[in-house]
């Protein structure tokens, strides 16, 4: 057995999984909550923590840890182990050497990768994309992050920028987004997207539910909660969805006639909608891609929930050791 | 030496050059009309000559050619070697046997590939892209096409049909394209795009020598007219420039946030006008893209001319035997 620690450094809670690569079974797993606003040094220790703790729930026989991957939601410096800016925490870690704390701490090697691409890795091996060579996958949720598969490995670009999805111009003169650009998919398909569509409706006095399910507390009104009101029936809450699928589709066309992915998975907490998002996705790929056979292309849901980036960081890090492709 | 024949199928023209894919040097070459109007039997015959009386041109101390690349203009099934659409051609070759009716001609093998995926792999390999490991490709022409090269391998996704730049929707409510789909980069930024904004800025009566450059025959306004124009300090000529070139700077941009690559070329006929088109890229994608380092990327204008289908057509025969990668 070859064991691994995945770590996924999310803005709410921290999850360490003690990884086989082989099965992708998760042998140990600790969480806890991130606390970011007590900042880098005092979440690391916490990391390091997790670490030892899944560690040593891992059963003997499962051999030694050989390496840590961390999935962080935010801009890094994959050769220096850094981190470079995280947008979504409380602080923004500039120059973090996270890569080099952990390892002195836990006495492993420590390898960084965006936490998409890490759910891309993860639902590429283990979930979702398992068997393509190529696949795509777009993380809706409070952002929308992405990431690439090519020929079998996940694709970097430079210092592993690449495959920022969410950040596609789709309305070259749409509202301004959160990254400087104007028009990005993440301004019209992500959750806070969703949620402002629902709060619209009700301002405006539509006829939806939307309203009486939170009792007129706009602050109420959330992606889940809309995607509720869709599943009983709600109208203009299958058309808020609908609304954002077909964004999400243009983006998912995107990649199509650029890349040619055989399978998009859709990850991130609004993929839990599932066709309520998804059929509109295929819908408009249908609808929009005309020069390349988009029948033999897949848009399906994650598979790996919570896990996937815990299960993908293991893998980054089994990779870079050089142990498995 | 390994010599192999590239063919360039053109609208207007058929191009082929025997060529030492070790250094890149066109060892002969012959051009004659397509006058696709004759239907492809008639293509393929002429075709089937100019490949024959390329070779006999080259110097007997080069070798045998090896075998044939076509880069055709249209969608392909590589595997079978057919041509199953051309859209620019005035009849549009519906499964025709490509790549068999010319290997029955010349008696060699033959290997179809997408015309801009050809240049791509020409200015990879010998020209604007050299000793890169990941590229994007946009030739701005009549429409405008594409391709990547990924980790230093042509990217062709399913069935050849990857890269497709000018594809992309930029703009999810506008125009139509002639692919069928809405907003795609192509129809703002290509050559007929250009000529109608000269046109347009005529018939509106704007302060501009297009018109009077042309006798006021809107029939002779083309792209080159408008470079001409603006070369000779026409501020309206010079503004169309930057429009066209902010369009194709947003669907750069959008190929660095997804793919990443350290150079984008750009090729086809509009790129003659260098700077002035290539500078509002350059200043669109340092605008708009924030999440990866846009410094680091190179945006060039092409330098193989008309000779990178040719170069590239050859490669893409060697890359098939197994000669090279």
């Amino acid at each position: 057995m070859k064991i691994f620690a995945g770590v996924d450094l999310g803005g709410t809670n921290l999850r360490v999984g003690i990884v086989d690569v082989e099965t992708g079974s998760v042998l140990a797993s600790r969480t806890a909550p991130t606390l970011a606003r007590e900042g880098p040094e005092a979440v690391m220790g916490r990391m390091a923590e997790l670490i030892r703790a899944a560690t040593s729930d891992t059963p003997a026989k499962a051999g030694r840890v050989e390496a840590v991957g961390i999935g962080v939601p935010g801009v890094l410096d994959l050769k220096q182990g850094l981190v470079l800016f995280l947008p979504n925490l409380p602080t923004t870690w500039p120059d973090v050497p996270l890569a080099a704390t952990i390892s002195a701490q836990v006495g492993l090697p420590v390898f960084l990768l965006n936490d998409v691409r890490a759910i891309t890795l993860g639902e590429w091996k283990f979930g979702a994309g398992r068997g393509v060579d190529t696949m795509a996958c777009f993380a809706v949720g409070t952002g929308i992050g992405g990431g690439l598969v090519i020929n079998g490995k996940l694709h970097l670009g430079i210092g592993g920028t690449a495959g920022e999805l969410g950040h596609q111009t789709i309305d070259i003169n749409g509202p301004v987004c959160g990254c400087g650009n104007r028009g990005c998919l993440e301004v019209f398909a992500s959750g806070p997207a969703i949620a402002a569509m629902g709060i619209k409706a009700v301002i405006q006095g539509l006829t939806t539910s939307i309203g009486k399910l939170v009792d007129y507390d706009l602050n109420k009104i959330t992606p889940e909660l809309i995607c509720k009101a869709a599943r009983q029936g709600d109208a203009v809450a299958k058309d808020i969805y609908d609304q954002a699928g077909t964004y999400l589709g243009v983006g998912v066309a995107n990649v199509l006639v650029s890349v040619g992915p055989r399978k998009v998975v859709i990850a991130g907490g609004v993929a839990a909608a599932g066709d309520l998002l998804l059929e509109p996705v295929r819908r408009t790929i249908r609808e929009r891609v005309t020069i390349m056979p988009v029948e033999k292309v897949e848009v399906v849901p994650a598979e790996l929930d919570l896990n996937a980036g815990v299960l993908g960081s293991a893998l980054w890090a089994a990779q870079n050791v050089g142990y498995t492709d």
